[in-house]
């Protein structure tokens, strides 16, 4: 199964159909039946003790399943999480993250996968999370 | 079990601890070993097909449990998710949502719980989500 | 929405649908959109420390919800699991277990809810699950 | 790090420890922070279409997790699973499977990795599970 969008096409994309998401991560490499994702730092999501919100790194997670879906199906902006749990692991520092997705299984009509997500501070996952999306059943007109 | 902080104690604590959080959530209720939670609506969390993301849901439960949780144990800002999981059921309309947070098991180290998230514009969960959470060991001294 | 079967019929159902898991777990309720299910001790669960297996307490949250769905769709045998997350809480005693199962959401694909657990020695929860289930897309013919 | 038990130890250990378990999975291999382990086929797992229980293959990734675990830390038959999510993704047939479990986090309370589960009868996962041990605290001495 082949790409069906670049990482070019996929930043173009996610700054049209996301604005306010776009300022904050960047489409790095797009494997087959993957993605790789910048996370640059934000003020927002920091919280005491100079970690980062559970919430911003699933957050993360959500975004790079998405992107990994999304390149392999083209621009279904409907497609969306059903399910998903995640493991925190390790104290992310302060500053950015990056995340690997990896698509399990890609059906007709849900794609499954994982995400492990790292801080740029150190080699270890900071999170791993599962991931289920369910993909629209007829190709939307992309995003309205 | 006695609830270790008020309404009007949490609310406070979070307005001090969690200044960008604070605009977007408001405690409503801290029955015991529970919380109801208020989430105002926010431009930012809007998708395409005018839902919400997938991860404006999961912050509202994770935010509804750490609540929950340091109602009984008083502000230990510390208080990490270990944990989640979450599965979508509805879409939820635009506008604002609810979540109400329930303790299963308080123990010394962990918090586990749930937590139903609705919209306000309908009566049936938007989602479920299953939560962790690591109490830290010492008293902590509160925010810093 | 009005059960399919009643607690006879489900466990005749099970009877002859599943002949080693009969022997094991007892239908006791069918509320609506849930499932009150026994289940009968069984050396074979057994685990150092005279503890039920992880896997033991899996398979009783499985099979309450599996008869919950069955019960408001009626014997629809290839009906599978597709997710499930749960969080064990508390030390379960050797002896039976009993649990209670929840539909959240019941669509024409798809089954959601939870199921919490209880060993018969204590009244708090020993586990807390929640399970997705897939829906086969027209009337099977039962089991075959 | 460093294994703490070999192949043989480990099924010398399980055979002594989990008389019933031992004669349906066999270790393969240890990896540093891993295991293979294999799934002896089992008519007592079948379901329905010819299928395994959703809960077999659960049981599958919760022993091979805590093999991958009591290889780095000896054999605490205590170590007990806390919380597990799982995603089916294909249909399993009938006969063997394999599972690889993978430790992502090891300290000393908690082991954190995921298990990937296959049938013998194809190259694509049928499962994929996340799974958290607790260690206890103590070292144990042995099984009792």
């Amino acid at each position: 199964m082949q790409n069906q969008m670049s990482v070019l096409e996929m930043n173009r994309f996610l700054t049209s159909a996301f604005p306010e998401v776009d300022t904050r991560y960047r489409v790095r490499e797009l494997p087959e039946m993957g993605a790789i994702i910048d996370k640059l730092p934000d003020p927002r999501d920091l919280r005491p003790g100079g970690t980062l919100s559970g919430a911003a790194i699933f957050e993360l997670a959500d975004i790079s399943f998405y992107v990994a879906t999304l390149a392999m199906i083209g621009p279904k902006a409907l497609t969306v999480t059903t399910s998903a749990a995640i493991d925190y692991m390790r104290k992310p520092e302060a500053g950015g993250m990056w995340a690997e997705a990896r698509i399990l299984k890609l059906g007709r009509a849900l794609s499954v996968g994982d995400v492990m997500l790292y801080s740029n501070a150190h080699d270890k996952p900071v999170a791993h999370a599962n991931l289920t999306f369910s993909i629209p059943p007829r190709e939307s007109a992309g995003v309205k």
